[in-house]
């Protein structure tokens, strides 16, 4: 049983007349819509801070009412504010998830934490037959989850038709369609504003049965297949590839949080996940010539000083979909959301380093990773850094083991990993096994044939992985998650919500955002936290609340980044397509449509 | 009397059979044109590997021939080898140049350094009349400066029409009409290998007649004006503005040595050129809180240990005139040269301020500088870089009193000026006359109102330049300095050269160049010096040698570079336009003509 934290808060709105929802209003006393959008400098994002990420939700919610006007007509909004005690703690509540055995069981902890506001639904019919539930199968809710089909969830053991909430929700439509034909459990233990009692009612006017007892739980996975021990997932991740394992979650659900949930961190596996006992656990340390090696317990890992950083993690493969659009290449169709924010905590490799024996060299050296995942002939994932940054205190580099508060779930690495702030994730080895300092770089295929950076004329038949350089630090980066590309938004205003980064610790200092294809340009708020100079090693979350320009159907919406080095994003994918498919940062590009 | 050094070498030439000079081939023994074109990871730059920059120059020069078809079916190439002695010194020879009168002195030295190939012409008419020469002004040999007037040059008190020659020039007429209408010591100065006995006796054949010996030379500056003591400037740069001097090198010139000689490096001065006295100069370095300041002469600052290194000193300007292209702003028109290579040497900012009592501080910290150049008012120039950049001796900041093992020219900051690896010029203080420590960054107009970058969106009336960043590292840039832009090429072959350069250390890894606009891409050759990691402090110089596309009429020639971070240049100028017109990074495009 591994428990997670959430950076997740609540937010709730003040009664409002009419379907149109126009006059949402936070309800945390004293606090103005401008107040909410304007974080301070310096400030560390606090449970009221953070309440202007979820401001547009409610917004969006109400313009969406607009597609069911039938149900508009019947509707009106009771609001009960869930909490306005500015103390309430932990800032990260946990809640439990069950990693360990292959039935997924859900404990959803009252912490409020949220999506928006919360909604009663007076006049609606109860579909529930309390005296002689019908029974469905798993399979027959999980072939509800369109429109079309119609909308069913479970809970519990109850099975709900919510096609007819789905517009309704305050979330948003979209969130809750990610639980269509499936349990609710996992998002509302993500988004805890749901366990209350008026939400348990208003769900139980949508019963429609029960599943049958008789019904199994879906077979695990084959014991004689590798990844029989891979870990349970949660189910709202977009899997790219089930073995090894590889998802990312939901673009409209990355910005929810500055810090991302465990359960939602995208999951870059190489190789099928080891199952380590902690107990057992060594971390070897490969001394300087004539010194000692060391063999560390997770416990005497923890003898070292703890140090905590907020680092974001991204994937080289980051939006390798939109490299695909222009020709083909050889990788994972990662979109947007390759790239996830976590506090870990753990001893400093400089720390350890130096334990060791070791100390910077007049050459370029490297620390060489090796990770405790192989495949059947015994190779084991590996990467390495420059000795350099190892070494450099303010460079921060970390064995981590914990993640937001927690052990580090068994897909991140359990029960140590490699953390180097600024740099791709690739270099952060997972269940990491042994460290030593070498003169070359690792020679893993990882590192050695694979993550590097071609121009757009090489293929697979010229390239030579010798001419191009490991990549290490990231380029600017950006991208909006809010609205979807495709999707429909109403004319009045629009929110444009998404992330910005850079590598190597450089700060995000704009974020440009586009309606019209780039012609031009506005400035988004900045959200999140503040970043230290030089230190930056985690995303900032932006915004833009603008109106959509009167008469537009369609709108390019575009964003760009500048990094504190004044670097930019080029502006198209084609002149930095490259065979692997890594390395995208050109502008990020939503086509949406505006209803009239 | 100030000497510079210069890193030109010079190449010679095989004799070659008939006029298209498709057989020129270098004279160095032994060594094969594939040899020439691939320098080896970690070769420092010598007389013999950097001859590759200059094997094009022959062929440019060749090419050019067709243009003069009258002339070409009279010629012959009598080519004789200036030196093929590997081992000849120095590697950067001297030349003098009088800095110190409105009179401009030019002493030739005989050291080779040169351009490219050495013609004799045989059966050319001589013009010059020995026995009564006529008398010409410096006005009249300064109104025949294009082909429309007839190109007109002095050497010492001669006259000559070179029309004619202009399109033998083996250095390519580019480069001989940066001369027309004016003296040629200047630029043979610079290219020493015209100081031979047979260059004079094809220089005598094209002789018109003598300077008027009453002929004054133009007068000095009136000592009124505030800019009346500025030192005297190579007539080669090309002014942006005189009052206060701000000056480029012709982009042809730029890349023609790793090492851009000091009378050529990019003049950016913000106000008149202070004339300091070494003996009295005196640098004030104010001490912390409660310590001791110091008052350092030029041989005080000469006892600290004496720190070499190669630093490229950009602009943040550099290209603004495409910026204008797009939209006014507000700034000198610098084409592509506002960029310069320099081996600096001096005191290590980090070795002063230690003596002066300062380190590190738990709290961010600026070193503020502030010039000996100053306005009417008597404000200074003045600037700041962050502490830790400043204490950090990996970060190389020096307090120079060498420019390529000479003392600074006055238009460069005589005695002592800063130099910080990486970041934006206008943080390299010259005529430093004062260093302190602040819990600020400067005060100074050009730290707090200027070099800054913002959206397009932003304009005059709605900038608030405290919510920018001051420009600090810079970020990844290059240009293409062969073929000019509008210029007509040859069909066959076409030689693309240029610079590549990033802020903050990181190294140039690759240089992409396309014939076609940016439809396909081909990788440059890199020259220059290696660089080291996380301090490739100077840029890379590269070439590419292609085939013109059968059939094409014109080229769109572009170039994009990436840096050990994968940052790449954007693709158009207008999205990162900015009213100061600031960080123009953007794809760098010639466009030429193809002769059919």
């Amino acid at each position: 049983m591994i428990s997670y934290l959430l950076g997740v808060e609540f937010i709730a709105f003040d009664r409002c007349e009419g379907g149109k929802g126009k006059s949402f209003v936070p309800l945390i006393p004293g606090e103005t819509k401008s107040q909410l959008r304007e974080p301070v400098a310096n400030q560390v994002v606090t449970p009221r801070s953070s309440l202007a990420l979820s401001y547009g939700r409610g917004k969006y919610a109400t313009k969406n009412l607009s597609l069911s006007p039938r149900l508009r007509s019947t509707l009106r909004f009771c609001i009960r504010a869930c909490s306005t005690d500015d103390s309430f703690q932990p800032q990260y509540p946990s809640f439990t998830y069950n990693d360990s055995s292959a039935s997924r069981g859900w404990g959803v902890m009252g912490t409020l934490l949220g999506l928006g506001a919360v909604l009663a639904y007076h006049e609606c019919r109860c579909r529930a037959d309390q005296e002689s539930p019908r029974m469905y199968t798993r399979e027959e809710v999980s072939s509800h989850c369109s429109p079309k089909t119609g909308i069913w969830v479970t809970f519990g053991h109850e099975v709900f038709d919510v096609t007819e909430f789905v517009d309704l929700h305050p979330g948003g439509p979209a969130k809750l369609m990610l639980a269509a034909g499936g349990p609710l459990e996992p998002f509302w233990a993500l988004y805890a504003v749901h366990n209350q009692p008026h939400v348990r009612e208003i769900l139980a006017q949508y019963k429609i049965g029960e599943l049958n007892p008789n019904d199994k739980a879906p077979p695990t996975l084959e014991t004689s297949d590798p990844y029989a021990g891979d870990p349970p997932r949660h189910p709202a991740l977009k899997v790219n590839s089930q073995r090894p394992f590889n998802a990312e979650p939901p673009t409209e659900l990355l910005t929810e949080n500055y810090i991302t949930p465990n359960p939602l961190f995208f999951t870059r596996n190489h190789l099928p996940v080891p199952n380590l006992d902690p107990d057992t656990y060594r971390l070897h340390v490969v001394g300087p010539p004539g010194g000692q090696p060391l063999s560390l317990s997770l416990d005497d890992l923890r003898q070292f000083p703890k140090h905590e950083v907020t680092v974001t993690v991204q994937c080289a493969g980051n939006r390798r979909s939109e490299m695909t659009k222009v020709k083909e290449v050889k990788g994972l169709e990662w979109r947007a959301g390759a790239i996830s924010t976590a506090r870990w905590a753990g001893a400093r490799l400089c720390d350890v380093l130096a334990q060791a024996g070791h100390h910077l060299s007049e050459t370029e050296a490297h620390v060489c990773f090796e990770g405790l995942d192989s495949d059947l002939t015994g190779t084991a994932y590996g990467a390495s850094i420059p000795l350099a940054r190892a070494l450099d205190p303010e460079a921060e580099v970390l064995l981590a083991y914990e993640m937001n508060g927690q052990p580090l779930p068994r897909d991140h690495g359990f029960p140590v990993r490699v953390v180097v702030p600024g740099v791709v994730g690739a270099r952060h080895v997972k269940w990491l096994g042994k460290v030593s300092v070498e003169p070359e770089e690792s020679y893993s295929h990882w590192q050695r044939r694979d993550y590097k950076g071609f121009s757009p004329s090489v293929d697979w038949d010229t390239v030579d992985f010798d001419l191009a350089p490991s990549i290490q630090e990231l380029p600017i980066q950006s991208a909006i998650t809010e609205p979807r590309d495709g999707e429909t938004i109403e004319s009045g205003e629009v929110t444009v919500k998404g992330y910005a980064w850079s590598g190597g610790g450089r700060a995000v200092v704009r974020v440009d955002v586009s309606l019209d294809g780039g012609l031009t340009w506005q400035v988004a708020e900045l959200d999140g936290e503040e970043q230290r100079p030089r230190k930056a090693w985690a995303w900032r979350l932006w915004r833009l609340q603008a109106p959509v320009p009167a008469g537009q159907k369609e709108l390019n919406i575009i964003c760009k980044a500048v990094d504190d080095s004044y670097n930019v994003q080029p502006d198209t994918v084609a002149p930095i397509w490259n065979l692997r498919g890594v390395l995208n940062n050109a502008w990020h590009r939503v086509h949406v449509y505006v209803t009239p």
